[in-house]
C-alpha cells in the first residue's frame, strides 16, 4: 500500500499498485487489484472487487460488492488460457469514472468504459465495453447495457431497462421501467448487421415499450407504455401501441417545447 | 463482540454494538457493522453486509452476499461528504425482519423498511426505504420495489415485478413475473404526483402485464397475460387485452368465490 | 487445505474438504464449503461463495461474487431448524459444471444441477435446482431459469429471460432479451397442473414475448418480437402479435432449412 493515505478496513486486500487520495475509505473484504486510483473522499465499500486499470473520481460513492472493471471475453479467456489475473492482462482497456458518482450494491461495469460526473448508479447494473455516459445520467437498477453504446447527459433509464449493442441515446432522454431495444430483426436466423435505436434529445419512452432494430425516435417524441415501436417516430410526436401509431403532437406546454427546435 | 454468543467464522467482521443471538451464526467474510441484533438461530451466510440499525428476528436466513440496511440517497450523500461511516449516520430509519425469513442471495434492502415474519426474498431484490411488507409473502427474484410501498400478507410477487413509489398490493394478492406497476403518466415530460397503482385483496395480474399509474384493480379480478390496464378493473371481473378490456366475471368455483364479499 | 495444489489468495477460506486442480486459482475473501472439486487452470475470482458438493471442470471461470451450491427450499429450512452449515446437508444433490465454462458475477446456481462444457452465464442469473444445461449454451444476463427445466446444447437466452418450473428448450433456440414463459394459466387462482412450454430446436422468439403455459414452439419456426403465444406455432412458421398469428412460412434461405427436416 505504498503512496497510500486512504483508510483501509480489516480484511480489505488493497495491491501496491492502488492508490488511494486522502479521506478516502476501503470497506472490509474489498479487493483493489492492479492499478487502482481512487480520488479523494471516495468510499469503496465491503466486498467490492476492482480489476485494473480503473480510475475513480473524488466524492463518489462505490459498493458494496460492486464489481470494476470486469473482463471483456477475450481478456477473461486469455486470463484462463495464460493462467494470469485479470489485472495482469497487458491490453485491458481502462475504466474512469468521474467525481461524485453513486455505483449501488451489485452493480458490474466493464473495463474500456468513460463515465461522466454525477452520474448514478442502481443496484444490479450491468455495462460491458465500450460505453460512453454522460454527466448528471441515472442508470437505474438491473438496467443492463450490452456494450459498444452512447448515452448523453442527464439520461434517466428506469429499472429494468435493455440496451443492445450499438444503441444511442441523447441527452435528457426518460426511457421508463423496462424500456426494450433490440439490434438483430432476424433473431439470429440470418445474418444481419446489428443496429441498435437511435433516441434523440428529450425523448421519453412509456414503460415495457419495444423498439425494434435501427428505429429512430426524434426529438422530445413520446411513446406511450407496453408499445411496440416498428418504425421512426416524427420529432415532438405522441405514438403508443402494437404496433405503435402516431396520435397527436406533444401539448406545446409539456417538456420538449423548452428544448431548441 | 462484547455479549455475543453466536459463532463468527473466520473473516467475518462484527462490530462491538452487535448483539447475535444463541446458536446463531455468521459466515465467512461477513461484515455486521454498527447496531445490528440477529435472533436466536438466524443464519448470516458469507459476504453479507449489514449497516444498522438492522433487526433480524429468529430463525431465519440471511445471504451469501446479501446487503441489508442500505442507505438512502441522503443517507449515502451524507456519508460521503461527511467522511462518516454508514451505520454512524444518527438519524437513519431502522430496518426490521421479523422471524423465519428468507433473504436470498444479492438482494438489497433499504434502512427504514419493516418485513413481517417467514416472509421470503428471492435472489437480486431490491427494496427501498419505506417499504412495509407483511407475513407469509413471497417477493420473487429481481423483483424491485422503489420505496414507500404498501405490501400485504400472503401477497406473491413472481421473478422480475416491479413496483415503483406508491404502489399499494392488498392481501392474497398475486403478480405473475414481469408484472410492471408505474406512477408516471406523463414519464417526466410534465409535473405531476406519482400515485402507483392499488391492487385489491385476491387480485392475480398475469405475466409481463402494464399497469398504468393510479389503477385500480378491484377484489379477486384477475388480469390476462401480457395485458395494458388503462383503466380501473371491477371486482372479481376477468379482464385482458391491449388495453385490457373486461371479458366476463370470474367462475364462482375459482379462488375468489372464497373471499369475503 | 490436504491434497491442494492450486494457488489460495490472502483472505480466501477453503475447507480441507475441497481438492483444487493444478494451476487454479482462488481470489480474496472467497469461500470454498465441504464436498468441492476444482479443475485445472480454472479460476474462482474474490468474493465467491461455493456450498459443496459441487464440481467445476478444468478451464473454467466463476466469480467474483457467484454462488454455487445455493441450497434449495427444504435444504435451507433443514440448515436453520437444525443448525447445520448448507455444505453438510447429508442428501444435497451435487452441481456439476463442466470445462471451460465461464460464471459472470452475481450469478447463482443452486445444488441438484447439471450444465454441460463451454457453457457461458452472464452477470446475475439464477438457476434453480433440477435444471440439465448442454453444451455450448448461453444464459444471458439477469436470466431466471425456475427448476426442474431441460435445456439443450447451442441455446442462446438472452438478457432478463424467464423460464418457469417445466419449461423445455431444445438444441440451438434462441430466445430474445425479456422473453417470458409461463406455466400457470389460472394465476393462481385454480389448482392446476403447472406445465411449462416445449421450445422446438431451431426455433427464436423475438424479444419481449410471452409464452403461454404448455404451448409447443415447433421446429425452427419464429415468432416476433412484444407477441402474445397463445397456441402452439406451427414448425417453420413465422407468427407475429397480441394475441400471435400465423403471418408466413420462414423464407428457405434462413437458418431453418439447414435443420434437419
Amino acid at each position: 500500500m505504498t503512496g497510500t493515505i486512504g483508510r483501509v478496513q480489516e480484511g480489505a486486500w488493497v495491491d501496491k499498485t492502488v492508490s488511494l487520495g486522502e479521506g478516502c475509505v476501503v470497506g472490509q473484504g474489498a479487493s483493489l487489484l492492479g492499478l487502482v486510483r481512487v480520488g479523494a473522499g471516495t468510499r469503496v465499500e465491503p466486498g467490492t472487487v476492482v480489476y485494473g486499470p480503473v480510475t475513480v473520481g473524488p466524492g463518489s460513492f462505490i459498493g458494496p460488492n460492486v464489481i470494476l472493471g470486469f473482463p471483456s471475453r477475450t481478456e477473461l479467456t486469455d486470463s484462463v488460457v495464460k493462467g494470469q489475473n485479470i489485472q495482469d492482462s497487458p491490453s485491458r482497456g481502462q475504466l474512469t469514472i468521474g467525481r461524485d458518482c453513486v455505483v449501488r450494491s451489485g452493480t458490474c461495469i466493464y473495463s474500456d468504459v468513460s463515465i461522466g460526473d454525477s452520474v448514478s448508479f442502481g443496484h444490479n447494473v450491468m455495462v460491458r465495453e465500450k460505453v460512453r455516459i454522460g454527466n448528471h445520467t441515472l442508470i437505474g437498477t438491473s438496467v443492463v447495457i450490452d456494450g459498444s453504446c452512447e448515452i448523453g447527459e442527464r439520461v434517466s433509464i428506469q429499472t429494468g431497462g435493455y440496451l443492445p449493442i450499438n444503441s444511442k441515446i441523447e441527452d435528457s432522454v426518460f426511457l421508463g421501467p423496462h424500456v426494450v431495444l433490440t439490434n438483430d430483426k432476424y433473431v439470429m436466423q440470418k445474418m444481419t448487421k446489428l443496429v441498435g435505436p437511435t433516441i434523440r434529445k428529450g425523448a421519453s419512452i412509456g414503460a415495457n415499450s419495444l423498439l425494434m432494430p435501427a428505429v429512430e425516435v426524434g426529438e422530445g417524441a413520446i411513446v406511450g407504455a407496453h408499445s411496440l415501436v416498428m418504425h421512426n417516430v416524427p420529432a415532438r410526436s405522441v405514438s403508443a401501441g402494437v404496433p405503435a401509431r402516431k396520435l397527436k403532437r406533444v401539448p406545446a406546454d409539456w417538456r420538449t417545447s423548452l428544448l431548441p427546435s
